[in-house]
């Protein structure tokens, strides 16, 4: 279970003045594709992943993505994230097509984070229990 | 068909330092619950009306909302969208309930517009054939 | 200091394929409105409001707003807030103009919260000395 | 004049249920920075550069970025941005800081375009006056 899929709709709100989708909102789209990435593989929410698990977010720190062929609202699109773990980051590759097209791309690398005794976020090992339900 | 239902997932980004949601948000799940409402008694996406309809949008003249109870990322919700409809305007009310509770509500007052002969907006009688389509 | 004035930019990515601000950005607009006025009175920002006042937060009770006048990207407008006090809560009139029109207006009504010993949040008299600051 | 510097506050609404920014954010401070980037070159608004230039939009085509450190709400950040010009394209490299420090740091490249004539978007030389006012 390293990849999931989900479907999109792009809405009016998402879209700029040139009628396409306004770019920020890929990343939106986006980050909510890994939560969902980790809610299939985990079978909890990311909600439930703070109560449940060493974990205080996986936030980004680095991207890098490719905008091929816009899209607009009302279009259905389909984002497929695919997941590899390293020590205590991880990075998702996301590729959002409409009707079979590459629109976008997205190459994403996070942290796995808990708090320390300070409440501040530090880098921490992914814990095997996750590790494990990715298989 | 006056009345349509969707469910809407909150994610992370839609949420604030509280954890809750940022309530803007709100107002981008509402106005995309009001063009589904559309997509479902019309047969076609806001996107097909532009080019099907005499229609150049329906902006927002008023609106008003209560917040009874927050919601957090990882909830499913459901918006209940219902339309009642004057002549160049409408109103759609939205309940917003997580579990059949009562969220949020929200009254919104709309414009049909077209575009005259410069291009500007003005508002417009609800066409004939959308009337009939809500029935 | 019961009133404060800012002026927005209104950007690109604000506004819809009508060309037009979205109107949930306008919500972003008044939410830091009133950020600004209580940071003006107070002298400090609402982060700082955490860290050094019984305060968990402001969240929105209620709002109606109008919108009478579009903007576009481009447009440099001022927002004038202006806030009278309850017990718990407090109300916020936001008005919105360009060059002096009248483009939107908004009503919130928000509470003043504290965590209870279980970390949730709840309502809680606006403490006197945020009280005084505002005159 | 391929440089311009502005200040952006990180506002309530930026953050995530972290406390921090919220990733696309950053996105949306940059996109707002290229647009003043070429208002300071070409003294007007981008809403202006469509009625007065060959001009339809510079979509980004590609983007990477690094965050390098969390900003949080009430930070003021300073955003330079520098600009490089291919012939139909231009790349801008945006610095994010804090106090001095380097928060995130961004590469985009976009693609100027015109309407063709039906209407569609295509790629564009750079018009030779944008290219002098840059110098």
């Amino acid at each position: 279970m390293l990849t999931n899929s989900r479907k999109v709709r792009i809405e009016w709100g998402d879209c700029d003045p040139a009628g396409i989708i306004f770019y920020p909102r890929y990343f939106e789209i986006f980050d909510a594709s890994t939560a969902h990435l980790f809610e299939a593989a985990l079978g909890m929410t990311k909600h439930e992943m703070f109560s449940r698990l060493a974990f205080a977010g996986f936030p980004l720190v680095k991207t890098q993505s490719r905008f091929l062929s816009p899209t607009r609202f009302g279009d259905d699109v389909e984002v497929t994230s695919t997941i590899s773990f390293g020590r205590s980051s991880f990075e998702v590759a996301h590729r959002l097509t409409k009707n079979g097209e590459l629109c976008a791309e997205c190459n994403e690398k996070r942290v796995w984070t808990v708090r320390d005794a300070d409440g501040k976020l530090k880098s921490h090992p992914v814990p095997p229990e996750v590790l494990a339900k990715f298989g």
